[in-house]
């Protein structure tokens, strides 16, 4: 080997390998709905098809490819099936993997706005456009004192919110009794447990965290809360943030924003707002509803990684006061320190986030922005609504299975009127199947079904045949002769 | 519209895009060296060509792909540019690149195994070749009671090491006092901002760090950390966590880990060591020394992002013991609960990490490693380090310039003897100028500019043209007339 030796990729064997891998994408695309959604796989079988040591020299790259078909795909859970209906939809769709894949190769860093302006700047102006495309309140946007910011995940958002509300808490508490009080925050049960691991890495304790009651509908409620804030203060601890959830993970449940807000801004509690689904659906005006007292949150979230068809990851923070993360999150060494940070004219992403080193994710999004347009994702948006009420329709028209929970949008919680055992083998069997995924969750301790109608190619055959197979292993295993509705119009 | 209107792209429009992606790309890759390295625009012109608004109706791909161009690029800082010898490397490669894309197109939550089990395996077991290839210690593989996990970034992993000492800490310290006592942690001035960002985020205090003494090559003094270790016991303080780094940003210096590593055990305080950059090195039997006193770490990362071809993210975390991190990390709501997790035969490596969603990282170190081979990666490797040591030979022989800090590995720290304003302008100069693109640290006190190769693609034609770039601007500066010096042998 020489100085001249290259084990590098040319350009021509980029392009020749890389039409191989979209032409790979493209056949998945469009065979995906016919593969079994749920990886039928044991523990360890994949493992066992790896060799045991790194190759010494190199491969092909059709070899690889090959064992992509071979090795990997067996162990795929096929989350861009139009049959998944499991947990949230990590939803793709086409722009957005290629603004994947042109920010792979550019491959920047975005940690300062020096170190690529572009990538600091269209982030900058395209989480400004979702303000708008969301109604969300003017106060996000970079143009006042706020500003969004794509964090890789929902639970990083609410552990900077939590950060910047435990900084503020204690700048607070520090002015009026002159030491830090011990903080609590705020939540219900049906919180993501983000939350709740955001309290434990910052270093406020799992037990700090108070569980509020909900109502009939799983939402917060807001006497409740006033309640245990009341209580915490009397015990002489200091009430520092509140998650409220716009659809919750379990059920969609939707707590109330303006009660809750009218007690932060009295209390002075940082409000937090996690609307990691559910808050794509603003992009319609007939579901804007959701949003109402936002303009009380200091800070708001949700994932266009999960509905918007922009893949992971793409979580949309917006603070109403930069100044706040920015003061909580800055450190600048030396190494890091150039003129434009120094001149204050521009922003460095690195003090809205935990890490340090990002990649441009704006690109994808623009894509995805441009390439729909508002009406585009509209209407996507509103067919996967309608789907699902079609769904709750059929279910609550049914003399074996119940609606489990109020269905505002895209999720139905539902059960089967046969109890707990009963549910856990239609929901086993159909995953088995390979037909369908769908998860679970426990409503007043009752094992319910969720159905979620948020993949990019779900329509209407999907979720009626969903509804047909889950009625058929519902008879399966109930014993009875299939019954299945008629739900064809 | 109908409920059949759809706005996706098709399969076959993927295609076609996707080709044109790939094309864009390929043709980057072959003139990205004769662009600007650092962008030369302003704050705010690359948002001054950005319409105000979001397009109501979708614009056509061709139209988007223009626009790249036209906006995108002129605000790009060519990371991938052979000229760039900035801040660390965050290289690429052709099988990286496809790697990535291949994780978009199949998009994948890999949370839990049981969302994707090939996600899960593929990722343990592409740790576990690491540990080989760069000879780690084998309590870090899966194998043992220790596993590797792929983390967005060092700055995650020390998080994640840090908060697992905490808790550890506060264990201990429970155990035998009755009450948790204030934790401390330790590094040196040298160490990167992420650990006091680390110390910030987890509610341990930024002012709990304490910054121990570094020797003349810049590297921690064993004996300085015991002495701070006993004078914080005396206090009441509990001491926690230290970060001994292998190559750090500010000048590649090396702690010396067996020193470090044997106060650790015997004070059983917490041992992460971070070799962001330098740890690739391993990959070549002759550079292993940078880890000797490894086998003493409870946690160990290195980023495959810098400078083992792989794009960011990828930071390869290690712990020895898995249970500590996953005890810390680990919270089961009932909607993740399933039948492959209760068995405790697989690993979720949503407790390994802050974020419960994450990405098919894997795919593309496998990639990387598949394509090059580890000779492959050797030879390239050398061949960074050959370079960065042959340009170090040129600055000892000059008479304007010297070395400011040992250079062991492709990392050289080098000043102008005419002091901080000679530098800040040759630095200055050569950034504008765009031909390459170098940054800076303070040692001593001094201004000191670095240079790092280790960018992918390059070669001894770069590194001789930055040389010669260097003293020409250094001649300009300083009024001399330019006085090159003979490098070409």
């Amino acid at each position: 080997m020489t100085a001249s030796t290259s084990y590098h990729m040319t350009p021509d064997e980029f392009r020749t390998f890389g039409y191989a891998v979209i032409d790979w994408i493209a056949d998945y695309q469009a065979r995906v709905a016919t593969l079994p959604v749920l990886s039928q796989v044991q523990p360890g079988e994949i493992r066992a098809m790896l060799p045991d040591a790194a190759p010494s020299q190199g491969e092909s790259f059709s070899d690889i490819l090959a064992d992509v078909d071979r090795i990997i795909l067996p162990g795929v859970t096929h989350w861009q099936s139009p049959n998944f209906f499991a947990y949230f939809p990590a939803n793709t769709s086409g722009p957005a993997i290629l603004g994947e894949l042109l920010s792979a190769g550019l491959g920047v860093q975005g940690m300062l706005w020096i170190t690529s302006p572009a990538c600091t700047e269209l982030e900058t102006h395209v989480m400004d456009w979702l303000v708008d495309m969301l109604a969300l309140p003017q106060k996000f946007k970079s143009t006042a004192a706020g500003g969004g910011v794509i964090q890789d995940s929902a639970s990083s958002a609410a552990l900077c919110a939590l950060l910047a509300a435990r900084e503020r808490a204690r700048q607070f508490s520090i002015n009026r009794t002159g030491e830090a009080g011990q903080l609590t925050a705020y939540a219900t049960a049906q919180t993501h447990s983000s939350i709740e691991k955001a309290m434990m890495v910052a270093g406020m304790g799992r037990e700090r965290l108070r569980l509020i009651d909900v109502d009939a509908a799983y939402a917060m409620r807001p006497d409740a809360l006033a309640a245990q804030i009341a209580h915490d203060r009397g015990a002489g601890f200091t009430p520092a943030f509140v998650c409220a959830s716009i659809g919750t993970t379990s059920s969609n449940a939707i707590d109330p924003l303006t009660a809750i807000g009218e007690i932060c801004q009295r209390e002075h509690i940082w409000l937090h707002v996690d609307a990691a689904m559910a808050g794509t659906a603003a992009l319609c005006p007939e579901f804007r509803w959701i949003h109402a007292g936002l303009e009380l949150a200091d800070s708001y979230c949700f994932n266009p990684h999960k509905w918007m068809f922009t893949n992971f990851d793409c979580d949309a923070f917006f603070v109403a006061d930069r100044k706040a993360l920015i003061d909580t999150l800055s450190i600048l060494p030396e190494y890091l320190r150039n003129e434009a940070t120094k001149s204050g004219a521009v922003i460095d992403y690195r003090d809205w986030q935990i890490s340090l080193g990002r990649r441009f994710r704006a690109l994808k999004l623009w894509f995805v922005i441009r390439h729909y347009g508002v009406e585009g994702l509209q209407h996507h948006v509103r067919e996967h609504v309608r789907l699902a009420q079609e769904f709750a329709g059929w279910v609550r028209a049914s003399q074996t299975f119940e609606v489990a929970a109020p269905a505002p949008l895209n999720l139905v919680c539902f059960r089967h009127v046969g109890g707990d055992a009963v549910n856990q083998q239609i929901m086993d069997r159909l995953n088995t199947s390979g037909d369908l995924y769908l998860t679970h969750t426990r409503l007043d301790g009752r094992l319910t079904l969720r159905l979620v109608v948020g993949q990019t190619h779900t329509r209407a055959e999907h979720v009626r045949a969903a509804w047909e197979r889950i009625q058929t292993e519902a008879a399966q295993v109930t014993n009875q002769w299939p019954f299945v509705e008629e739900i064809r119009q």
